[in-house]
């Protein structure tokens, strides 16, 4: 055990509301992992995007920061960080995990081995590679190259034919790592604020304290869903950066 | 409102063990049945098989009753009862419904409008009715037409096609409740059980109470799941009655 | 059977020509809301569109009026009326629903009971309400809520889907009947002209009075078909209507 | 064209009872063989099976071929042919083709140019000479080989393959046509008897008089359906002939 | 035999670089034609697009050339000519048809019995006649009426629908012969470019002489793949052509 | 470079004839063995099994040993070894796999860093893992535990799937390498043989010295494929070991 790496798995998104899927993406990621026999998972960070991002119905930060830590207050591993949701303007992927690998580095300053870091992300992500003009080439680099990552995947071979289609992908092939999630239980955000909104039961597809977060504070409606309506979401106004990041 | 017929609804199966799956069928029929507008679900029950079942890697009765209980204690409409489970022979489903139906009924002896008893299912119970000699038709007829179904189902269109091609099924079709769910959570049991005795986590498929007691009992081992290994399952010996019960 | 709500279906679409598809639907439909428990069909109207409406290869629409009555000689229950095809400009789905109500109202004004009227369409009509900008929001509203669809499909579940993922749709699920085809016989009227003008058999796909009918016209032929080729549908140019209507 | 090859078309097949699809096969098959320039068809059998046959729900060869004729009434070049239908026994395929075969040679004893005979089936029908022991090899050579097919398929590829995987099919490979019918119209007899003995509508999916005959000879029923249920098919019980006829 | 009609097959594409795929479609096709009954098949040319077709990662047209030579050596029947390779611009399909139809000709103006030349395509081929403006409407009928199609497909129903769709396809469908691969070996060029330029094994995907005049040259590089990158093809800016050759 | 393990290639299987199918899957997983960064490739093995092997129309094993060596002539890693073939009785994998192992242990018996051996096989393979009663759990062990696999995969998930489900194999997951094979190439020997017998072309599906040395010596025909019909594969009469082996 000595000899493995330290990681520490990171997690961008809306978290709109965050549900047990998103919770789910990183005990899959920390196995996998673990089985690799290379790496040993030794903690993970949500870090819900700020609300300059413009996606439609997006609650405010504060809000999606303090149901995730709810949600997560019975993890011993993964915390809720708001670096990125307090952030003025939105904050390209790679910037974000800079900021956290510093923080990481001086933690660590005196002692020997630094976690690495690495961004841990759903099938669709690695897709918005492929998208022309929307990231930049030394960004991709540096999030497969310099970093890393971790998908996690169901169904189809999407996540395999995107890393074999793209040269610098494979370039990075060692550095991105395919899990699969072999138990369905794709609870999107969009339909769970869809239920919220029309008066269903969201029962056991997020922790009871989220639901009485959400109800107390009336937090999605019909009206709260017309945010951001038709605007553009702030990356696609900004070249070199993802427009969607791993979770709803 | 006055006028809406009051409903339980009763789900049979192993539960080895419990998983949110298994609860969010109870808070997805609820809502289909409100949203009718002819029905007000005022219960719901979990009603775990006996032992002498015989399925593969069923746990003790008693753990599979505590789980259930477990699970549910956050829950204010559905709660377990451990009948089924002790009788000294497996019971068939509709002699199980008549039990539940006689106490509700003596129950509200003294009122009007005592409740109708459905039972809740998931899609793949309709085919049972579809293999020879496995369901007797007065049992098919008396599940069918005196209770009724609710039958939640996810992507195909199996449980409409099982219908339209059973004469009785569809000449009981008023009485039985077609659901769709539109989340995918499909957690089976047996994804569950393979992920505890591989030693994966299973955090956020179930209740950390229930992964709690399976833990400190070590419930789900390579041992355990050799159990009734090979073992013909009973209602296999036992002309009509189901061999499959909603849940695993 | 005297507590059943009368109800009229009203089926619009180009009609060119009509097929024993068309003529099916209304068949289907009628089975489904009897067997529904809660509604008496008392009569169905085929209203084909009128010339304006633009589609590549229309026929005028006394031909088409005359065809669809020679086909639905046979029904004691379904009829053709020509309001529609006779008006100066396309007319939108709501207000052609008006017009007839209107005309059930008057006919029943001394009487109790006046029957409902809803519209009768296929799986493909509840898509064009996703169609941003086409339909007025208090269209659908009065489509769906004031009057009822009953709409039949068949394979897929796209019907279902489209009623879950739009709000509007599912606050009147009540009102919007999904009706199943078990019997494939989708004879695609653009199939139909392409046999003719190749000069192919298209007995038993239409009516024989039919076929003689187009043969001594010479109604479909390369010809025809060019008619309107590359023109803008009418209702494209007129927001608030759907461009599509049930029947080709 | 007074070169072309004079073609007869053979269709054996259970007729019951017979539907559009039965008869649009025909008109498929006719345009198919006039488009490749080589035949001229100059006239069409339709040869129910007869009661020996042991379908689950035969109705009585009489009744058969008597709604047969009823709606081949509007046909100027198929014909109703009892023969088969009046045998003690189940008739081999080959048989009753060699039956026709030497009654169209008789009749054009003293012309040139008797016509060719060849089997019209749909695309299952070349899946039976896969099945083991079902059919004699000299069978298999005289029909595929002196005769001929003409097979009607829809959507997949399989009559394609069945004709490729075989050796003796591919061998007579310029003596199988295969017919793509683009107009979906799958017609079952089997859904046609279910819609009938629940009293839903048939309707447009076979001829008027036909439907007349059925309902006042109370044709079709729950009782009907249960004639030789369970009892092995005749063809099955003798070795070298097809079980199945192309219609049903 | 005598009365076989001497055959040509002509094959356009990229050739870049040939592999053992785009040698099979002449083998399969030359089966193909001799199993119809109807065609002696004499001769095939491999004819190289010319550089200014401006295709990404295009290697010079003497490199494609002498690839192809090489490839070609073991064939007795299939020989590569380098006319269209030259040309100044790019030369329409029907352009290219005409030169070596002239040639052939010539070639037998003191014989009877010039043989015929019809293109050899793969199945994506025939979708180019249905992209507008890409074919002027007398080169199609030019190239599928005069000349003739063999075209060679695997997998699904493409190429019949697209002759069903297309009235100009259809009318010339006995001039259009398609091919069924039954074998597997879709060797994409564009694969094996990727495979080059990444220094993976393209072994037995084509012959070894080509493999080694590749690695002598360097021709597949990273750069070279960027020759062209995001340039329009020239036949798009040229009416009346397909862009789109049988091979890449 | 050093630090690489040295690694020897093993297929077992017909070579019934040895097609480019069977080079190309040592060229893929050499390839992928080398991209892993763990491995050097120093050798590969094919091994064809003994004529008492009883598969249908299995050639004579010094015919199919003679051409898999012409075929491999090209490659400077591949051999063809002939000790199974030479076997009086069938050889179980496990045991072949010893052999092979022994020999490479004595050749580097005074060396450090004798290579290791792997089974390579195709995706079909790790199913026969599931058949019960047809591998000893102790075989299982040693190939995937002891030695290890190398399964090359197109399309679909099975080898992940059958990985996943299999407790022992997913013990031994970090030692079955999954490789998949992009570039679709799936040349059955059972298709070549059926075209060889029908005399169609295999031109460019095995090398041309294969070819000539098939039509020589008349291997595969109509009368050597009933060779071994109907007969029981030796493996399915001997418990533990596969009845199939990678190459068909």
């Amino acid at each position: 055990m000595a000899c493995r790496v330290p990681l520490v798995l990171l997690a961008c998104g809306s978290f709109n509301p965050i549900t047990y899927q998103h919770m789910r993406l990183f005990e899959l990621a920390r196995d996998h992992m673990h089985q690799s026999g290379q790496f040993q998972v030794v903690g993970g960070i949500v870090s819900p995007v700020s609300d300059v991002y413009g996606k439609q119905g997006l609650a405010p930060a504060r809000h999606r920061v303090a149901m995730a830590r709810l949600a997560l207050r019975s993890s011993d591993w993964v915390r809720v960080d708001d670096w990125e949701s307090e952030q003025a303007d939105w904050t390209e992927t790679v910037v974000t995990m800079r900021h956290h690998y510093d923080r990481i580095l001086k933690e660590h300053q005196n002692t020997t081995g630094a976690p690495q870091l690495k961004l841990l992300c759903g099938a669709d992500f690695l897709d918005t590679f492929q998208v022309p003009g929307l990231w930049r080439a030394d960004h991709v680099a540096e999030v497969t190259g310099r970093f890393g990552l971790v998908c996690v995947s169901r169904g189809g071979l999407l996540p395999h034919r995107a890393v074999h289609e793209s040269d610098t992908l494979s370039r990075h092939g060692n550095n991105i790592f395919l899990v699969r999630d072999w138990i369905s239980n794709e609870i999107s955000a969009t339909e769970v604020r869809r239920a919220l909104r029309r008066g269903l039961s969201v029962k056991y597809l997020l922790p009871d304290p989220v639901i009485d977060y959400i109800r107390e504070r009336g937090l999605y409606t019909w009206e709260s869903e017309q945010r951001n309506r038709g605007a553009a979401l702030r990356p696609l106004a900004q070249q070199g950066a993802p427009p969607e990041t791993p979770a709803d």
